[in-house]
């Protein structure tokens, strides 16, 4: 049995799991994290199956040395080729950003026209579709990989016409198929809210799934009594496998409390 | 003394380096070739000098293990950061990108206004700069970081409005120092040469390295009595550390041979 006051660990392959983390910190305000970003092996969208699954074996490895009690897989990519894996691999629960965010939207939809972008390796996965139409056989799944999201957002474009115009030109088809739920399969998109919110209209509702995520994580800590007694302090820790001061900057600007610093792992070795 | 027709080690983070090995096939067409990329962890660009040395050694190792006379680090960041690393590590012959390049460009110019474009990580290491004063301490040098420019080109727009955009905003300040040399330093950039050859106009000069590398290469082989005698027939061989289809059909697009195949290596365990 786990000590509840343990930490949950948190990865994602560079800082866009930050806004998971963020998440989880808003409505678990009393759980300790340990976030993990995989900053020297970013971005994990355009790798193969295979090597996205060695690289959260090695961080799930790591973050078992920090004795997490639950893991929060924070990367739509590393949640659609590798939770099935990660699963069998602990003992402890496991929260990946796909299920949560599906489910949302199969919540929400009327029309039952979903649309889905992320990364080039997550849309290739299928994992939405498999998971919207077990929940639903009749939603209509319409995805398309986004890849210039991620650069436009880490170059800071997040309200300019270049980024207007890419958007415009990924959400083309969604707009044909008249979806009236976009999932943003991306830990990254929420940053693009606006531009994105903009091209579809009023009518299209956006799902973050970190908001999603993190009440499942909540629920899950409460059923299998894991949520932190409160007694001990609430302390973070973040970790990165390259770019300290990159990190901390872009964390500081994302979340709510002082990251002040990160460490260096050298995950290769895990 | 190592064999005059072992192969020449070639490699880059990903695909931007083929554009390399394309020009030493083409000025030194009895030579054979191992190229790696590390198609598992690109970018390199955005990295820590001290990741992107490990993970030139580690490839080294593994070149060494193709028992290769010669390395050519075909990507301006290992150039700018893992060079002298690499140098004292071996010894055979070590050629870089940075340097023929440098010094094609301080050959070219007349008013000695020389721009730099390349990754992040290549400007900040200040590598070009260096070189260049210490050819001619007088030339002035404008350097520019354009983190868009890979993800542009590798979602296939090389001409296109958006492209067209990014290229005016990165190149604004090049013009107003009035350069007349450009140096394209970074193997992906040579693919947007149309553009940014319109945007800077006729009078200023792109600099690719590639083609200077490949005579760099010729002359040091000759120099070390390593030329092949031809004797052996020629064969190229392809490495990469992840996605060997999406490596084949972009090396098939760029190469003047049939690439055929490639293989997977765990580069971590070098």
């Amino acid at each position: 049995m786990p000590d509840v006051n343990a930490p949950i660990g948190v990865f994602d392959s560079g800082v866009g799991g930050l806004t998971v983390a963020k998440e989880i910190m808003r409505q678990l305000p009393g759980e300790s994290l340990v976030y993990f970003g995989d900053t020297a092996r970013v971005p994990y969208g355009s790798k193969s199956g295979q090597t996205v699954c060695k690289y959260s074996r090695q961080i799930v490895n790591f973050l078992l040395t920090k004795q997490v009690k639950a893991i929060v897989i924070a990367c739509n990519t590393a949640s659609a080729l590798a939770r099935e894996e990660l699963e069998e691999m602990v003992n402890i629960p496991v929260v990946d950003v796909v299920r949560p965010g599906a489910k949302m939207a199969a919540d929400d939809t009327k029309n039952n026209n979903i649309g889905i972008i992320g990364t080039e390796s997550t849309v290739k996965s299928g994992i939405y579709e498999q998971f919207l139409h077990q929940i639903n056989p009749e939603i209509t799944v319409v995805s398309k990989a986004c890849p210039l999201f991620v650069p436009l957002v880490e170059e800071g474009l997040l309200e300019d016409r270049v980024t207007e115009d890419i958007v415009s030109r990924y959400l083309h088809d969604m707009k044909e198929y008249r979806i009236d739920t976009l999932v943003l399969g991306c830990t990254h998109y929420p940053l693009l809210r606006g531009v994105i919110g903009r091209e579809m209209g009023e009518d299209v509702r956006l799902i973050n799934p970190a908001y999603e995520t993190a009440k499942s994580l909540k629920e899950l800590l409460k059923k299998e009594n894991l949520l932190a007694s409160g007694r001990a302090g609430r302390t973070h820790a973040y970790y990165v496998s390259d770019g300290v001061e990159r990190f901390v900057a872009f964390a500081d600007s994302v979340l709510p409390c002082r990251v002040g610093n990160a460490q260096v792992v050298d995950i290769e070795a895990y």
